[in-house]
């Protein structure tokens, strides 16, 4: 019996939206599907089984945060990552090839692998395509990604190029290292924001029968109308059997955008991050609960939603616990903004298995009001250099 | 039908150690008990679910910090404590006269009251008796404290008599000042490491007949002969049907130390602050999770504890999250601490109520090895020196 495996279930006609099954070893996946991070194995402030309860069943975490701490040997001992984290649904890990470009300092890049130095201790490490197919299967996730170059927004057209040569050469190397059938080996497309290389990318990756296609090197600080058109530019390239996985997008607005364009499964740290800054969704969009109209409110936050946090206290409350520090607001925030995500992907899929998906889609996004353009670039390249781990 | 009161179930004949019963408009506490401590209307990291599921039937709020903020007022427009942190069970508020000597700067004290200025942003306020207890019962907790007047460790016998004195005459305002019938007031002996003025303080309190007595003063840098010598001067001179509360204690060994001396009522930040900084707690002491020792442990922390954290997650998973600055760690530690002092609870009860609590104490702290004493005052002094909030 096949453990692994996609089962598509609908296709809109128009756009392209997608439903349909990822089979994982540790149990069937309903997509489109978006990944909680938990890139150190642990959701941030939450338990396995608050992530459970909110309704997700595979979680995303890191080959780059894990071998630097607790080491992948450790994890290994200790019976696994499933065990480790004491998480029993589906797991997929990214390669941390992005970690590796973004995070490390002093890193020395040439075909044999990467030479970079820990944000952690300053250490020094060398990883290869092999080790870190051999990282992810001593992790024991379910899907595993191959080690692919990082180009940041900007970056010249022939240092995209190289990069991406790498990236189809590495990937190659990663599929012949992988032993495990236990676990599906999905690839990367690059090519940075030139859709020429986009489609040399994909074109190239699909010709090597991977189990599953990911965009990757998108979410880095371009404008989101750069963003959808790479994705424009890739998705038509990409097999239709194969399940599609956009990396590190994950606000409300870019994953309806992203489903109906045929993206079945997103990443991002973004709804857990913001919410640990007190920024909630809402169907009509973000709003922070340190906002003074929110101290004497006697009602929940959004008295529709039904999440923990909704349910058992009002705004106030959580107004009190962001603005005198406490730690529950952290936890109670994110209980709020994943149950929001896991609640819009069962609206998303219901609707697409319905046929109804365009109107939904059309009406979601003339409610929800992203976070202002400039400001959101601002935000994210902020972050981008302040950070000294990503989540 | 009086919703408020102590019965008595069982008093040892050596020592005193007693079992008994809290009756509140919100329940039976047995005790007896310890009180987690939730300053800010939160018990940190917890949801009162959690803080009942570990066993706990009351919780302490801080009325200095509730005044502060959010403000007495809106907890009141929000439906009252109970409400507005979701709390079903008990709540004892302290008045928050050792948050107003300890916490505040620029503190002024008279006969009428106590002008300070707030730790958070400056501001300048004044207290009386009367406005504490009224906030109380806005409030709306079960068991209310006196407004007192705290000393430090090292202050001279005039200063401590002075503060004392006023304490008294407080104590009597405050007894005439209140007006709701669904609460209990205690009062609060003084009299810093001076025993003729603990027992004048204990003496004068006695006769205006409170429904509870509470040692302050205590727990504030001094050796922990000494604290346990001002109880023994204290608890004879309090009416043997009126429950005891020793305040800001809460270590295992003085639980069960406070308990063979008499005492019924416990509470202290020192569970859940410790288990942030990764010292939990065994039968045989604390144990600091962060230690190589457990990096690799795949058994639990304590494989004889039936806490959550212990039935479902590694020692080394637990060393990971703290190693790795995760929030689920300061979670974990807590529940796990917190679940040690409510099976601790329990055991002293049952050992009390078989007659068999004298062997329970020697047992105990046969095995209980304190943290070393001279470590223990400089933590606490460095802590009292550092902190910019009480938690």
């Amino acid at each position: 019996m096949n453990l692994s495996g996609f089962r598509l279930l609908q296709i809109c006609p128009v756009g392209g939206a997608r439903a349909g099954e990822l089979i994982t070893p540790h149990g069937m996946v309903p997509t489109p599907v978006f990944l909680p991070v938990g890139s150190q194995g642990t959701v941030k402030t939450l338990t396995p089984a608050e992530v459970k309860d909110i309704g997700f069943r595979m979680v995303l975490a890191n080959t780059y945060h894990l071998y630097l701490r607790p080491g992948i040997k450790v994890v290994a001992e200790m019976g696994g990552l499933h065990k480790f984290m004491a998480w029993h649904g589906a797991i997929l890990t990214d390669s941390g090839g992005y970690q590796v470009f973004s995070l490390a300092p002093l890193r020395k890049v040439n075909d044999g692998g990467v030479t970079f130095r820990s944000h952690i201790d300053g250490s020094e490490h060398f990883i290869t395509p092999e080790s870190i197919i051999h990282f992810q299967e001593a992790l024991g996730a379910d899907i595993v990604m191959v080690l692919d170059e990082c180009t940041a927004y900007g970056d010249s057209l022939e240092k995209v190029r190289q990069a991406m040569a790498r990236t189809h050469r590495w990937a190659e190397r990663c599929r012949k290292a992988k032993k495990s059938d236990d676990q599906s080996l999905y690839a990367i497309v690059q090519g940075g924001m030139y859709p020429e290389l986009r489609r040399q990318s994909a074109g190239y990756l699909t010709s090597l029968d991977f189990a599953g296609y990911a965009i990757g090197g998108l979410s880095v600080g371009e404008p989101k109308e750069v963003t959808l058109a790479m994705v424009e530019e890739t998705v038509p390239l990409l097999p239709g059997d194969k399940p599609r996985y956009l990396m590190g997008v994950g606000s409300p607005e870019d994953i309806v955008e992203g489903v109906s364009r045929g993206i079945d499964i997103f990443d991002s740290a973004l709804p857990t991050r913001v919410a640990r800054n007190g920024a909630l969704f809402t169907g009509q969009g973000r709003r922070n609960i340190s906002n003074a109209v929110f101290r004497r409110m006697e009602s929940p936050f959004d008295p529709e939603c039904d999440c923990y946090t909704c349910r058992n206290f009002s705004a106030a409350y959580l107004h009190h616990l962001f603005k005198s520090g406490e730690l529950l607001a952290l936890r109670l925030a994110t209980i709020h903004n994943l149950s929001f995500i896991s609640r819009l992907m069962g609206e998303i899929r219901s609707a697409i298995m319905n046929g109804t998906f365009s109107t939904f889609r059309d009406n979601f996004l003339a409610n929800y009001k992203p976070t202002d353009e400039q400001a959101r670039v601002s935000q994210k390249q902020k972050w981008l250099e302040s950070r000294n781990r990503v989540d």
